[in-house]
């Protein structure tokens, strides 16, 4: 099986922008365009030009500076937006309109007091305007995630046949489990007209915990595209996490799928994400978290240290991480005292090493961490106490 | 068919407290032990007894105090490792010993210098050795996820036949897809001598994004208990995250797994262990997360206010959460800033809103977020710039 290629959307400008505490300025936005387009992102969602004035300034000035990476505007299914969208797109190198409507029947009912064949009618009309503007026109159906899938089906050929190049399928709510959201997108890749001359897009969000998994569910069972943000910042729970996604596809090749993404900027660009929206990233965060290739447990630092793969399954530095910490606390062993002893210059014989080990315990109870200071101190007591003993 | 329990076994205090700048000491081991006691886990893993003297004394003290879940002490497969643990358990009502070893190639090369044959050795010498202290014994096979599942088969016959109540199989490295990880539990049901009279377990650790996803297809495919830790902390990028997987359980009835979870005391636990720990829980974290249920793009408000169901699949008082937030940014509409102003004593007429709206947009694009306050604020504006015209 040859490998192919799954297009990273990213819609941190959008999806992650519009979450509370987030808002960038312009100068902001195209910094992290900018850096965006460097990490080798194929799609960048910059913002949802209707919304306000400045965030199609936004738009508008990003399509200007991208050179690599499609531009894309989002767009309800409303013909203002997408005059708006297709305008801040007019600089754009690879413009692309991302528009589309509700289709569940929450989404039909309570939402827009509709019905199933207005909204089809509707979405054509979506598409069928946007492609007027730009020849890159992407369609979701919004709530996909809880809309039936014969229904799904019958609104995913009409606005292929209206024009769409790409079919965002988002699990909205965040509700599916991985394999129901994977028959999703194989029901549509086998049931739905035309749909080899498309992309289909997986757009997932994580009020359950499980937007990576669901993605990598979608993209097993056919889809092309992953739309996610830098840190999985997003809408409530956030989206899927553009990091997680493209080290899971680069640390399984059987399933031989790859990104066009350079991993060793992944740490950089969460840190210049997280330090402009100023939106912490938790320690434990999987590939950018602080504590992410941190060891503290004496069983994993006696492991590390014999050899690493014992415990770490990606290169720190394959995702611009300098290095693995092994952290001293009261949980390490003696294997990882030794080792930090000897760095500083300590080489401890099996027996003093017990002794050591003793006061260092006694020490680090009392101690979130002990740092190579402390030690310093630790081998002083020891010392101390031997010469009393004797 | 049936409704099945899963049990739930919290290693907050062992998995979570090893974490660097995680360690706490008795009192505050004692003040969480209560606190999940009282959200209704099943098993709490209290520590690693022969690490030192401190988590020595937290384990006894916790055995003491904790009246409904099984107390928990892991050890590897060492005698001393195995004693030690068994004093600290001796006062617990329910004592558990949680003891293992390494199956997996890299371990049993790199780690133990040791063979396939002396490691079944020295796991049925761990299991046994236990039995002679407790009745309750857990068996680990360290980095299961990379254990070939026929050896991992042999391993757990053989500790079944040791006389394990409990297997546990972890992905120590964070590595399995959930298919890969579901497979190997369905692999062991199917091939495991004596399973039906052992209870399966899931640790599962989020290196790649999916200790969530994995421990669910774990419990899909038989396993019945799963392994996690309040606001998924643990070594590295953590383990399964406690309010992920019961939720889920809950939000997914059609599987017909439940636990013995009060949810309405997520939030407040997860707000415990964060604040004893110092461990931040990311805004965008699943469940416990400040903005789990804050909706902020215009879009999503209008449906919120139409319906909740919309936007919303958990209802926040489920978790212990007041109630979900509307926040209003440079993203939100229309129908948003009507709702909040109608809250604040203004009531708009459909004239009158387009005016505010255009005001409230030039404010919001330069704030993070408008408040009550701004309401004031823009009205006033408004107002003035309207007699201004006038």
């Amino acid at each position: 099986m040859s490998t192919e290629k799954v297009e990273i959307f990213d819609t941190t400008l959008r999806d992650g922008e519009q979450v509370p505490g987030c808002k960038l300025n312009t100068a902001q936005k195209l910094k992290i365009a900018a850096r965006l387009d460097e990490l080798g992102v194929d799609v960048i969602e910059a913002g949802f030009p209707v919304s306000s004035p400045g965030d199609f300034k936004s738009v508008s000035e990003i399509s200007k500076l991208i050179k690599n990476a499609a531009v894309c505007g989002l767009t309800r299914a409303v013909k203002n937006d997408i005059e708006v969208a297709a305008e801040a797109l007019k600089y754009a190198k690879y413009p692309r309109i991302h528009t589309g409507i509700g289709t569940s029947d929450s989404h039909i009912k309570y939402k827009f007091n509709s019905t199933r064949e207005e909204i089809i009618e509707r979405a054509i009309m979506a598409v069928s305007y946007s492609k007027t503007f730009v020849e890159d026109v992407e369609f979701y159906a919004e709530d996909a995630g809880r809309t039936d899938n014969e229904f799904l089906a019958k609104v995913c050929t009409a606005a292929i046949k209206a024009g769409a190049t790409v079919l965002n399928i988002p699990d909205t709510t965040g509700y599916c489990l991985p394999e129901e959201y994977g028959q999703k997108i194989k029901y549509l890749k086998e049931n739905v007209a035309g749909i080899h001359k498309v992309r289909l897009s997986c757009h997932c969000h994580n009020d359950l915990g499980m937007a990576t998994a669901n993605a990598i569910a979608g993209v097993v069972n056919g889809a092309r595209q992953i739309e996610c943000t830098i840190n999985g910042i997003g809408e409530r729970a956030g989206n899927t996490a553009l990091e997680e996604v493209v080290m899971i596809l680069k640390q399984h090749p059987s399933l031989n799928l790859t990104t066009n993404i350079n991993s060793k900027l992944l740490y950089g660009t969460s840190k210049m994400v997280s330090q402009e929206m100023g939106m912490y990233v938790q320690p434990n965060k999987a590939i950018v978290g602080a504590n992410a290739f941190a060891h503290s447990s004496g069983i994993h630092q006696d492991g590390m240290i014999k050899n690493k793969e014992t415990y770490e399954i990606i290169d720190p530095s394959d995702v611009g991480v300098t290095k693995s910490a092994i952290i001293l606390t009261a949980r390490s062993g003696r294997a990882a005292l030794a080792y930090r002893a000897k760095k500083m210059g300590y080489e401890l014989t099996k027996l003093e090493l017990d002794t050591v080990y003793v006061e260092f315990l006694n020490f680090a109870d009392h101690r979130k961490e002990v740092i190579d200071n402390d030690i310093h101190i630790i081998m002083d007591l020891s010392r101390k106490r031997n010469r009393a003993i004797a």
